[in-house]
């Protein structure tokens, strides 16, 4: 497109990207409307809208201003989610910490993020965390770590801190950066994500013109907030003004007891968890109250969708990016069965497109996912050089690999970082993965790729077995023989009894490649077949 | 708020508002599913998205550009929807006309637009139109009269054009200008509203965040096409991926009949269309089907809204501009019944204050609407002025005059332009209006302030009589009198078969006081009442 003017004066330009605080609204509009509900805390919009302006005038106290970063250390739950308003409020940068993380790997993310106050859930086990609490800059407050439920009057979330009498913002300003989110980078330090509240308002729209909107949803987040999928929840239960339901940690019982009770009708998910929200329920059927499960954390196991559309599970498998502030496609609830592995067409405001060396790819071709639109990210905090290789003309590399059906939609297979080269030939290893996984004895498997003099890499995998069965490694071989290309056909083969995976679910593939590396001396150096004693739990064979 | 800037990168700009072609997006995404209905017409958004592409290369052929003005006279129908898509994916900018508008008018607004090219729609009765026809440096093109129903190839919609082998757009850039609009000015010429497709954006978004969505929703439309609230439904319905149902022109038993096939779960119309409607369908209850009456187009008289209540109606009275690509405020179909005469909280992207001098107004107290977001449009066509004097840091002035309870619910009663001073009293009609209709004899009535050489001005009504019931003008002071404070009362009142009211059901006050000054040479003067023989039908008091 050209940037020749059309008619009539230019651009408004802040004033047009300014909307009234969401809360602030949603408090106003339907102040006894729920909003937040998280065991015995139920709270209406006016009552979460109040405790962000105390919480907020408390903090203000505490120095945080426009502008200030200002780092959260917290389970979630509701103390997180006021804190989260509050800062808001201030015009302050909201950088959520994985509290599962090192106490060295939070003091680096806090000096990378140059946080200059630390706010800690008092919900937190104590931590014996001199590297984190005693950094010279940072300011550290404690919260409260019981939550008062109920009740109509704001009640303090920071202990003995003071109020200031400060003038609070009413507006957001949609091309604000509202925080720093941490990716867990597949190799390298992490890099700090900048998102503007544009960004979450975009991905809230996006998800909504997909999903539909009641005006009754109830949206249940058994997820981490911290993560990318949890606080994009926080946002847009607002936005849509509808309650958040938060529990304290997944527990598939609990989940199935919400369903069940019909107290919920969306539910965001990562696969391992549905699984086991499946596990858990046998053959006892979905209430039609709960209309959509919202699928995300990577590819999500065919087996997994076959049973979801079996059984009538209305699931809306999604891809996504911490860079995109959650959802890039995603797949209508009911659209699952037509389409296996499909994670659906691009949100409405994305742009999509499968990149070969710079050439767009046909339907069909493999390449990599590039994507533009207002839910891409700011920018890489503090480096301009990481920023300028994944942003190119607003254009995100995701660095993920799939391709586009005839339809437009989207199938994602692999990291492009994880791409094994062999032999000259690409071998993605989600597809040698998912070739494993259709074995009837196989209950998981992880695929990566490990240094080879001859062939530049050699394809190797880590194979759970049933517990019932008794698997070896010609038994698998001969499975994939007529099922995959010669040169995709893992040359080392290990049974394990788990696969490395993140708390959301994803292959922790650098894991097992450090792992199988180190397992390879044993190597006969056989080419038909790895070999080597059988170590602890690990059958080698 | 302070524009200092905070963490990061500077904003990436014109990428950021870029999205996908919203049709184009649909048609992929949802190919066979239903775009529009409208008689024998039934288009997914695969047939829709075609005949867009044809008809925007015939227009290429035509020199339609990036930027070029292009005036549509139309009934509106699948011609005018098929064409406004068209123009988008050359970039131009489309001037809706209104084809009730004299030949003179017509011209004028040509002229003033700037309009290169003009676009009859063929279905448009032939007009004896020299005026609009031959104009120097217009271009004509002539659509065909007939739409050939279904088919899944492109046809023209233009007669005998050829088509060009240009590139389409395929991204829209959400502060390009998509459209202008005539306002219906008060006084003077109208004015041309220079609407961006972010401004159409924004409207269905706040819309759907106050009524739902549903991937199963369908809207119709028995309004025109070329007023705001039809263009809106133009967009909003492609943006939400549901169909839109046109009707030729309004007939009540016609959209009772879709409401009552279940054919439509939302339907946009002015308080006159649906008191036909209702008068039509006597106590035939509403099936459950339709969940949304958007009722636009001024203030809604409270009897319907007490009709609408009493019999289950689910409608959303709602506040728009053309100014703010149509809704400001809109009340949910299930709050009609707690606040009588509310139009709701603003649509949660849009800012809203009462002005008074410049202060703020407390809850209840009256002054001048004003309000800023996304919505707002860019400014008037050539008017910098009249753009500087609407606009003053990105709030508009709308001229409208209201009020907020204290849920910061909206109350619009007045033209800031009809506000009657006299004795240094502020009068609003529409409360005088509302007291003269609570009266059981009174149908209908307008109120006007006329020159007066003792008060400044003096308040003026005109009252229809309910057929069954013989009122005299003392029987309506004597029931005023304890209801409205004295300098409020009107000093004339005149008994009128009807008062006028335009096709979207607004009062025309222009006409009121116009015919009340000519009426008044016979007043006798007498501040007690007004005198007069009973003139043909209307009967001077």
């Amino acid at each position: 497109m050209s940037d020749r003017p059309t008619a009539g004066p230019p651009p408004k330009s802040r004033r047009d990207r300014c909307v009234p605080d969401w809360l602030a609204a949603q408090a106003r509009a339907m102040p006894g409307a729920p909003a937040l509900i998280a065991g015995s805390v139920q709270w209406t919009f006016e009552q979460l809208d109040r405790r962000a302006d105390r919480t907020a005038r408390q903090l203000a106290s505490l120095g945080v201003d426009r502008g200030t970063r200002v780092a959260l250390l917290s389970w979630g739950g509701p103390w997180f989610v006021v804190t989260v308003h509050a800062l808001t409020r201030l015009g302050a940068v909201t950088i959520p910490l994985n509290p599962r993380l090192a106490d060295a790997e939070l003091a680096w993310q806090l000096a990378d993020a140059g946080a200059a106050v630390l706010l800690l859930d008092g919900a937190l086990a104590p931590r014996s965390a001199q590297a984190v609490l005693n950094r010279p800059g940072v300011r550290v407050a404690v919260g409260d770590s019981a939550e008062p439920a109920g009740g109509g009057s704001a009640v303090p979330v920071l202990s003995s801190v003071r109020d200031a009498d400060v003038s609070l913002r009413r507006e957001i300003d949609l091309e604000d950066v509202q925080g720093v989110i941490y990716t867990s980078a597949t190799s390298g330090r992490p890099k700090g994500v900048l998102l503007t509240y544009g960004n979450h308002w975009w991905s809230a729209i996006g998800s909504m013109l997909r999903l539909g909107h009641r005006r009754d949803d109830r949206w249940l987040a058994p997820l981490p907030l911290w993560h990318v999928g949890g606080l994009a929840l926080v946002w847009r239960t607002v936005i849509y003004g509808i309650p958040l339901v938060l529990h304290d940690a997944f527990d598939a019982d609990a989940v199935n007891g919400e369903i069940d009770a019909g107290n919920v009708s969306l539910v965001s998910m990562v696969s391992a968890m549905l699984e086991r929200v499946l596990a858990a329920r046998g053959n006892r059927p979905f209430p039609p109250s709960l209309r959509c499960v919202l699928l995300g954390g990577g590819p999500a196991p065919r087996g997994l969708l076959e049973t979801c559309a079996r059984s009538g599970v209305p699931v809306a498998p999604t891809y996504g990016l911490t860079e995109t502030a959650s959802q890039v496609a995603t797949l209508g609830p009911d659209e699952v069965t037509g389409t296996p592995g499909a994670v659906g067409p691009p949100l409405l405001p994305t742009r999509l497109r499968i990149d070969i060396d710079g050439r767009w790819a046909a339907p069909g071709e493999m390449g990599e996912i590039v994507v533009a639109g207002p839910t891409v990210m700011r920018g890489y905090l503090g480096r301009d050089d990481e920023t300028a290789r994944a942003l190119r003309d607003g254009w995100l590399r995701t660095g993920d690999l799939g391709y586009l059906d005839d339809r437009g939609y989207l199938y994602v297979l692999d990291r492009r970082d994880d791409l094994i080269i062999t032999g000259g030939e690409n071998v993605y290893p989600a597809e040698v993965e998912a070739a494993l996984c259709a074995h009837p004895g196989v209950a998981d498997a992880g695929v990566v790729g490990l240094p080879d003099p001859r062939w530049g890499q050699a394809v190797a995998a880590i194979v759970v077995q049933r517990p019932s069965i008794s698997l070896r490694a010609d038994d698998v071989r001969a499975f994939l023989e007529p099922r995959l290309a010669r040169y995709k056909q893992p040359r080392y083969v290990w049974f394990v009894d788990a696969v490395p995976r993140s708390a959301g679910g994803k292959l922790l593939r650098r894991e097992i490649r450090t792992w199988a590396e180190a397992q390879r001396p044993r190597d006969t150096g056989d080419l038909g077949g790895a070999a080597g004693a059988p170590q602890d739990s690990d059958r080698c064979v």
